[in-house]
C-alpha cells in the first residue's frame, strides 16, 4: 500500500479558516477533503470578485455574477456566519461572536488542529468625520448594489419638476475619493455609464452631470509607473473627469463634502476608495506584525510567529492581513490566490518548498476598450482592456457564471447595458 | 392625404398615467408616441412580473428578471418618481409629492389632457398589529430579495453552535398567511427549495424545517373550483406543508405570531399574502366607486364617473384599482393587460367599440412539474405546469430577459439552482 492510500485512513485534521475573501475561499476549495475537515468563519456568506465590482455598480454585470457563495452543494465546507474575536494558540481554540444580534447564543468556542488567519482588511476612513455615515464604499456586491441604486436615485431626484439648475448640478456631481486602481476604475465606469445608457435614459440631464476624482497624493495611480499614470491622466481629460490631486478631505456630510483647498463641494454621491486598514482581530492578536497599519508577518512557509519570533504551532496567515517577512508583496487578488494555493498544496502534503510569488500584471481598467497594465511589462490601450477582460473571465470560478458572463457581454453588444438597479 | 397621415401633424396630447404596474406600463408602451406625450408617475421605477416573484424569492430566477424598468432607451416615456396626492378634474392637473424626503421641492403640479388612474392596490393587513413591522410581503422584486435573504439568515442562524433543538425548530418554521394563489405559490416554491438546494447546503438542518399555510377561510384557493382546491390540498400533504384553515391571526411579533386557535407560534419568517386593499389616492378621490374596499367604477369604455354618474372629461381608470360597472372582473394580470391594451387602441384611434374581457386560464403553481389551472377548462398535473411556464415566457417582455430566462432554465437543469441571496 502506498503512503498516499494510507493517508486516507488517518484521522482528518480540523482546519479553521478565518475569512471568506479570495484567500480564505481559494484555500477552502483547494484543500483535500479526505485529509481535512474544513470550517470557514466569516460575517460574509459570499466571496466578492473585487475586480468586477466597479463594473457591476455601473450596470455592466449582474450583481449575482460578482460574488460566489462559500457554501457549495458539491463541497463539504462547513460555514459559520460569525466574527472571530480571539484565538487561544495554546488551547488551539477560536472564540466567535455570531453575526446576528438576536440569538440567545452570544459567543461560542471552536477547536482546531490548524488555523488559517485570513480576515482581510476594512475600509480606511483616516478618521475623516462623516465618511461611514454619508459616503459609500466598494468592497462587496452589496456595496455595488447600493452605489447603483444611489446613482439612479440622484438622476430621478434631478428629474423632479421645480429644481433649480444649481440643485441639478449638485445632485449630479459624483465624487470619488482616492485615485488608486479602485478609484480610477469606478470613475471610468461611471463616465462610460453616463455617456451611454444614462445619456439615452435621462437626455434632459446630460448638461448637469460631472465626475471628480480627489486624492491627497500629488499623482493618480500612486505605485504605478509614470507611463500608466500619464495615460490615466490623458484618459480622464478625454472623458471630462476632473482630477484634484493634493486634495485634503476634511469631512463628509449629507450631499456634500468639505476639502481644505476648495471648502464645501455639493455632491449627489461620494464614493470612498482610499484603501484599507487592519481588522480589529489583527490589531488585537498577540503575534508578530508589521509596525504601522499592522499586517501579520509570516515566515516563507506562511507560518505565524509569536512577538518574540517563535513559530506558533498550527497557525498560518494569508491574504491582505498577512505579509511574508522581508518580501513586501502588494495586497492584490493575485498574491492572495497564489499564497492560498501554495498553502493548500503544502497542507495537502504535495509540496514542501518555500512560497515564491510569480509576479503578474496589475491591471486598472480605464473605461471601455482602453486601459493600462503594469507589472512584467507596461502596455496601454485596447490590448490592456483585452488582458483585463480575459483576466475577469479566468478569475470567475463556476461554469454557470462563466457562461452567463459571456452571454452578458454578447447581450450588452446587441441590446445595450442592463440597467434595472434596485 | 389620408386622415391617418394628417393625425401626425395634430398637437400631441399630454397623457399622464398614474402607476407603474402591469396596467400603467402596458398602456405607456402601447400608446402612439406621435399622438401622445406620455408621463408615468409612480413611486416605483420598475414593473414587477408578479407571477414570477415567488420563484425569484426561492432562487429560481435572478431578481433582475422579475422586474422591468419604466424608463426605456428606445421609448420616449417621461417618468416622475412621485406619489399622486390628488387630481383636479376641472383644472386637469395632478398634485404630486416626490418619492424623496430630502428635496427642497415638497410638492408640484402637472397638467394633463388625458389622465389614466392605475395606482394598483396595497397590502391588506386587516389592521393586524405587527404585520408591517415583522412580516414580509411579496409585491415586487425588493420584497423577493428580502424574503430570499431572510430565509438564508434563518438557516445561517440555525447553523450557529449551541442552539437547542427547540430553537432550531423555531428558526426554521416558515409561516405563510393567506392560501390564495400567492400563498399557494410561495409555499410550493419554499418546499421545493428546501428539498433540493437547501437540503444539500444545510444537510444538518433538514430534520428541523417546516412550512405552514394559515388562512381565515375554511378552504385553500378560495374562488377556484373544488377540483383544483382538492388537488392543492393533496399536493400540500405530499410535500408535508401543514395547512391551517379557519386560523385567525391576532398579531405578529418578532420571530412569532399569535392565533386565536393555537396561541403563540414561533417562526423564523412570516410571509403575509392575504390580498389587497385600495390605495390612499383611490380612497380620497371624489369619483364613483364600489362601496367596500373601494375600486373606481368605469363605464365600458373605461371612463371615470363623478359620484352623481356623470362622465369626467379625459379621465380613465384601469388596473386593480378599477372595475367596469356590472362586469365584476377578477384582479389578475391578464385582465389588467387586456384593459390597458384596449385603452391604448382606443386612445390611438384604432377602435371605438366597448371593452370586452376574453377569459383565459388562471394559473397557480403548485411546485415543480405540478400545478392547477382554472378558467376555460380545469386540468391538473404536468400540463398545468407547462401552461404556467409558457405563460411566464410570454409575459416577459424584452428579448434580453426572454433569452436569459431560457438559459436560466437550462442552467438550472445542469448546475442546480442559483442560490446567492443578498
Amino acid at each position: 500500500m502506498s503512503s498516499n492510500e494510507g493517508a486516507k485512513w488517518l484521522p482528518r485534521k480540523d482546519v479553521i479558516i478565518i475569512g471568506s475573501g479570495w484567500a480564505g475561499s481559494t484555500l477552502a476549495t483547494s484543500l483535500d477533503e479526505t485529509k481535512h475537515s474544513i470550517t470557514v468563519i466569516s460575517p460574509e456568506t459570499t466571496t466578492p470578485y473585487t475586480p468586477l465590482l466597479a463594473s457591476a455598480a455601473c450596470g455592466l454585470y449582474e450583481f449575482n455574477l460578482v460574488e460566489t457563495p462559500i457554501r457549495h452543494t458539491n463541497k463539504k465546507i462547513k460555514f459559520v456566519k460569525a466574527e472571530v474575536e480571539g484565538i487561544d494558540c495554546k488551547a488551539k481554540t477560536v472564540r466567535c461572536i455570531p453575526a446576528f444580534d438576536d440569538l440567545s447564543v452570544k459567543d461560542f468556542v471552536l477547536q482546531y488542529d490548524i488555523v488559517v488567519i485570513a480576515p482581510g482588511s476594512t475600509n480606511n476612513t483616516f478618521n475623516t468625520p462623516g465618511v461611514s455615515e454619508h459616503a459609500v464604499f466598494l468592497r462587496n456586491a452589496k456595496d455595488a448594489m447600493k452605489i447603483a441604486s444611489r446613482i439612479q436615485d440622484c438622476f430621478e431626484k434631478a428629474s423632479i419638476s421645480g429644481l433649480t439648475d444649481a440643485q441639478k448640478h449638485s445632485l449630479l456631481h459624483f465624487v470619488i475619493v482616492g485615485a488608486g486602481p479602485t478609484g480610477v476604475e469606478v470613475s471610468s465606469e461611471l463616465s462610460d455609464l453616463f455617456s451611454s445608457s444614462y445619456a439615452s435614459l435621462y437626455p434632459h440631464l446630460k448638461p448637469y452631470v460631472s465626475i471628480a476624482v480627489h486624492d491627497v497624493a500629488n499623482q493618480v495611480l500612486s505605485g504605478f509607473d509614470t507611463k500608466p499614470q500619464d495615460y490615466a491622466i490623458g484618459s480622464f481629460t478625454k472623458r471630462n473627469v476632473e482630477v484634484l490631486t493634493g486634495s485634503h478631505i476634511e469631512r463628509v456630510e449629507k450631499n456634500c463634502l468639505y476639502t481644505k483647498e476648495n471648502g464645501k463641494i455639493s455632491a449627489g454621491l461620494v464614493i470612498w476608495a482610499t484603501g484599507n486598514k487592519s481588522t480589529a482581530l489583527v490589531d488585537s492578536l498577540p503575534v508578530k506584525k508589521t509596525p504601522r497599519n499592522p499586517r501579520i508577518l509570516t515566515d516563507s512557509f506562511l507560518r505565524v510567529y509569536t512577538p518574540s519570533s517563535e513559530l506558533v504551532d498550527g497557525a498560518y496567515a494569508i491574504g491582505d492581513a498577512a505579509d511574508v517577512e522581508d518580501a513586501r508583496l502588494p495586497t492584490t487578488a493575485e498574491v492572495e490566490c497564489q499564497k492560498a494555493k501554495y498553502l493548500a498544496k503544502a497542507l495537502n502534503g504535495k509540496i514542501d518548498r518555500e512560497f515564491r510569488y510569480q509576479q503578474a500584471a496589475i491591471v486598472a481598467y480605464l473605461g471601455q476598450n482602453d486601459g493600462v497594465v503594469s507589472g512584467k511589462k507596461d502596455y496601454s490601450g485596447p490590448q490592456a482592456w483585452i488582458a483585463w477582460r480575459s483576466k475577469n473571465f479566468l478569475w470567475t470560478r463556476t461554469w454557470r457564471q462563466k457562461v452567463l458572463i459571456v452571454i452578458g457581454w454578447a447581450l450588452d453588444l446587441v441590446t445595450g447595458r442592463s440597467i434595472a438597479p434596485r
